[in-house]
């Protein structure tokens, strides 16, 4: 199956850009009649017929369409703090959309290495690694926020904190696997190389965060938050127990 | 804590080699007197004084060692087939290390695009990671294995095989992170991009493999290995609940 990203599509036809067109044409070798899917990365998936086999303008028009295509049994924000090397947190955006996550927030925090963020190649990665996962639904991507500006943001679901330092709350610090409860709206805070100051920690725990740990492996700013997204994945999951065909 | 592998370490002096006497001495600003760490990478981590400073010859003196610091309460072998993409391979021989794997075994299959395996790099990536993450446990780095030989050797633990396909085994596949057991040693077989073929998975099945699944979404096969990696870890986990210090 070969997905388009579509955002503007609106039936019942739809020009590729010259890039997509090229990659349906030239690399796919697809021609008049052949399907492709789009999507709107709104939940969306159209399949599609192309009609005018132009490796700049590829025209296709929409068969039919899913709505609600396979949507996260969960929301989940992953506000991380962008590693110094930019790789670094785009192979972290790269696997969490295939993993499972419905809003990136790169966090601006005091100790951060990096207080620039470039959005476009960011965007990119996600637009790549949802259509590469044939996923309808793309991950938001927010501008690089301050990190009190993000937690003195009133949400409702669960807020959670993780860090290396000595826990600051009376609850102390829960294990993320252990602490998740299914379909819960989860917030998960993932600090810079240099961790998250104590204020940091403080203020997020004066606005309804409580403070996780995620094992007692060190671990980097990305590992860390991929780690997470895979704890809130495997908390969500039902266990989808495919038994074998009958063996006559 | 700097860390250091020293995997020839034999008390009570050592000499670091050339970069690392570098990174020590030019980079960390370190100088006779201070304190660095060593691993010989099988579980001994060793105090050591700078005793000579010299930038290409750095002479440490051991202080003191622990043995067996920090082991993990489980063994995992990962046995993937190494991705087109080096960089893909090695992004996960970095993360798994980091979560916590004990051995890798490249696996080469009957669908794998890449069949030449340079273990001298990703040998490189694993010791970073584990002197990175502070470990005293250094994972160890097979040759690439035909998959035929690695599922035909006799192993006591538990045996997996995550695949896409239709489950081949009466048993059905069950999702990874409810089949598994605490403490139990674990081999985890992950396909290329094009998967197992059926006769690897029938194969597997002969000697002892149990069939899985990692849930839902689409991964790419350094995604499905490192998410495989976190629910070992996840399940060999204790909660470790860390109360706050008394608030006065």
């Amino acid at each position: 199956m070969l997905l388009f990203y579509a955002p503007d599509l609106c039936p019942p036809e739809y020009t590729l850009n010259e890039e997509e067109s090229k990659h349906c044409i030239r690399v796919m070798r697809l021609t008049c009649g052949d399907e492709v899917h789009l999507t709107d990365g709104r939940g969306t998936l159209y399949r599609c017929r192309i009609v005018a086999a132009d490796p700049r303008r590829c025209r296709v028009e929409v068969v039919d369409r899913k709505t609600e295509f396979e949507p996260l049994p969960y929301r989940l924000t992953m506000a991380v703090a962008p590693t110094k090397n930019a790789d670094r947190f785009e192979w972290f955006l790269e696997k969490a959309t295939e993993v499972g996550v419905t809003e990136f927030v790169p966090l601006e925090t005091a100790r951060s290495e990096r207080h620039v963020f470039k959005p476009e190649r960011a965007a990119k990665v996600i637009t790549a690694a949802m259509k590469q996962s044939l996923k309808a639904y793309r991950p938001e991507l927010h501008a690089l926020t301050p990190f009190a500006a993000f937690v003195t943001t009133p949400f409702a679901g669960r807020r959670l904190i993780a860090h290396c330092g000595t826990a600051l709350s009376p609850a102390g610090k829960r294990y993320l696997a252990d602490s998740l409860l299914p379909h819960e709206d989860v917030q998960i805070l993932i600090g810079p190389e240099g961790d998250f100051a104590p204020e940091e920690v403080a203020l997020a725990l004066e606005h309804g965060f409580e403070e996780i740990s995620l094992g007692s492996q060190r671990l980097r700013t990305e590992t860390a938050a991929i780690t997470a997204t895979v704890m809130v994945s495997v908390v969500n999951t039902q266990q989808p127990h495919t038994p074998a065909p009958n063996h006559e």
